[in-house]
């Protein structure tokens, strides 16, 4: 392939998907395309013919580097779902024009599951019209919960900074000499990979969290509430972590037990947020002790400074897989990885329909969870360990982290 | 000195507070002390007979480089203030009685203002009784509200978190093509110190943040939606950082703004919560933007991981310090720490009596603060910039930072 490649991200940010545009831009000029053009906020930007020709800002090697290790995505980012394809022909038509116009041969979509849907349509459309251009899915989301993957690409890193961070709020946690209880909000709406994380915090020198809650089992509160109660005999404090999705057995969001504004997004998400304080607010009610409220907030997805250097690898790997395999002549495929082994840890990357992935969602097998739902099993710890080894130092520079940002 | 000393650690954590306990014991064993005994849960420890011999624990090397390394109290702290001399003679005797059992020639507190007038009244008691015993305080505290010294150990690292992960919510932010304005929420009831280094996140790879309000300066919300629908003329997201204790003129905290329920701790510090959060909510009903509530919350404390080695090696020489003040005959006084040049920052230690410390609040001087109030000087970011160099790499085990324990 000599002619030129267009590249987008897609979706919320994490700490390495500016590694698999890294993947993607060295891969792509390794192998001789002319340009690597970048869509800046994802199709919806291309779509008002807003792109970069990234050669023009990706100079030097240290420009890669840094971009490894700069979080959120350097192109921008939309939420953007493209209308189906018998609804607007015109739209379609369009970005197939503005690809034209561009000389474009492959185009390369870093995102999740929602993402994962423009690279199906847009290769969908293709089939219909005949295009000979690639489209090829680079999977990437902290939730891990992609189909047909092993894992993906930027939940090694988040459940690296949840679980350093569990450890450190746990120390915290025990340094009076009173009772008190924690509770740690952790992302994830229905999937429950980023607060079974926390379980990885325990150890010789962390005594780990007591209760881990995710979105895939029914919470009840009464019986939180008496779990607690039996844990305080101890006399020591207590950390529970719960996803910020639990939910009670008839489907009520428990940030939903109290007043609250909802927000929906553009995907018909609903923004959430106050699950911990819930959960806090009503131990102090009922037992009479002292609570906190930690939610760990948008750090979990941007904080690169403790990214697992596994998880950069890796998503540098699938940029560059999808690359060589759009260059081999394939198209509507994602790259996935798939784990050959545990111990040694070895993982390849692999590929798939597209039409198996966009718009599924994995969630955390029941068999997983323990003790009565509310702690993971040695199973689930094992999966998620491999994922967090390794460090990428950031570069630091006047005694913080240096990131690259778009002129 | 060839008898036995005791050292505590009293208020809330610190990233460092550990490499001051470090500092204590080595300089201690290495001057010839008998034994190192460590209060558990500080004075009121003591006073329940509770504490420990630190050579049973710490017993290599790595235990002290693991020690320096871990955040929150390696041995347990208090919030607890002892009563007026003449009030309470009885708990007085009670704590030198267990001193003379112990055969203490030195105690060593580590804290804040609030610790500093334990040893302020400890070393009057001595006074009083002709006891020989030395009462020396070292300084900890992340809000780096202490008088008579330049800065605070514990502040520094608290400054590098800050910093850091304000560039990453900055990037975070930026990431979609539609405005949204995030409220950073940062510890610091009275003294805005800590909110003020998110300042030193703004450089050639970061936008800043655009508004920075600390609590030295009355806060007016009416001034603050102006400033941001101003700023929203760019189009662009804006980053607020606010500190948690801002007030209004008539002395109100913003968070007191809503409904709240309120939590009054030992010392009488009122729990706060929210301030980010009263405003977000207020500039997205005002202003009809996507907003964002981050509370960094107790990480500022113990993200040991983000640690700076400037405030690691400072916190470690004020322990020394404090031990070679007493053995030399010191008593009632406290560690500080002198900055005798800028460029390049050099800093040594000094002593003042603790009189002049204890209780005293070190606000940001308000010649400091820029634009109405609403971001801080060159020279406020230059007096911490030198606080933030330097790391020391955590030792990773199976991914994640080691900590020590006490069993």
């Amino acid at each position: 392939m000599h002619g030129n490649v267009i590249v987008g991200q897609s979706g919320g940010p994490t700490s390495v998907i500016n590694s698999s545009l890294a993947g993607v831009f060295k891969a792509a000029k390794d192998r001789g395309a002319k340009k690597v053009y970048g869509m800046r906020n994802g199709i919806k930007g291309l779509l008002d013919r807003r792109y970069v020709d990234l050669s023009e800002h990706l100079v030097s090697d240290l420009d890669i580097d840094l971009l490894k290790r700069t979080p959120s995505s350097y192109l921008g980012s939309c939420r953007y779902k493209l209308p189906e394809i018998e609804d607007a022909k015109d739209v379609y038509d369009k970005i197939f024009e503005i690809l034209k116009e561009l000389e474009i041969e492959a185009l390369f979509y870093i995102g999740g599951n929602d993402s994962m849907d423009t690279i199906k349509k847009l290769s969908d459309y293709a089939a219909v019209i005949k295009s000979d251009i690639k489209f090829m899915g680079v999977p990437k989301t902290i939730d891990n919960d992609l189909a047909c993957t092993d894992h993906t690409p930027g939940f090694g890193s988040a459940a690296k900074y949840i679980a350093a961070v569990t450890k450190e709020i746990i120390r915290d946690g025990f340094v009076y000499n009173y009772p008190v209880v924690t509770i740690v909000e952790v992302m994830g709406r229905n999937a429950g990979w980023l607060t079974a994380s926390t379980a990885l915090a325990a150890g010789d020198d962390c005594e780990g969290a007591d209760l881990i809650y995710l979105p895939e089992a029914a919470f009840d509160l009464d019986k939180f509430i008496s779990k607690v109660k039996e844990l305080q005999k101890s006399g020591r404090s207590i950390v529970a972590a719960v996803s910020e999705g639990i939910k009670t057995a008839d489907g009520k969001h428990v940030f939903e037990l109290v007043d609250h504004v909802e927000i929906v997004d553009a995907f018909g998400h609903k923004q959430m947020q106050g699950t911990a304080k819930v959960l806090a607010d009503k131990v102090a009610a009922e037992l009479g002790v002292k609570t906190r409220a930690i939610e760990l907030s948008s750090l979990q997805r941007c904080a690169a400074h403790m990214a697992s250097s596994v998880d950069i690898t890796e998503a540098f790997q699938v940029g560059g897989a999808a690359v060589k395999a759009a260059f081999e002549g394939n198209t509507g495929k994602v790259i996935t990885l798939e784990r050959v082994s545990d111990d040694p840890y070895i993982c390849t990357t692999g590929m798939q329909d597209v039409h198996l992935i966009a718009n599924v969602e994995k969630k955390v097998p029941l068999d997983w969870l323990i003790n009565d739902n509310t702690y993971v099993s040695d199973e689930l710890i094992h999966y998620i360990k491999p994922l967090i080894q390794g460090e990428l130092t950031p570069i630091m520079v006047d005694g913080l982290p240096r990131h690259i940002k778009l002129k």
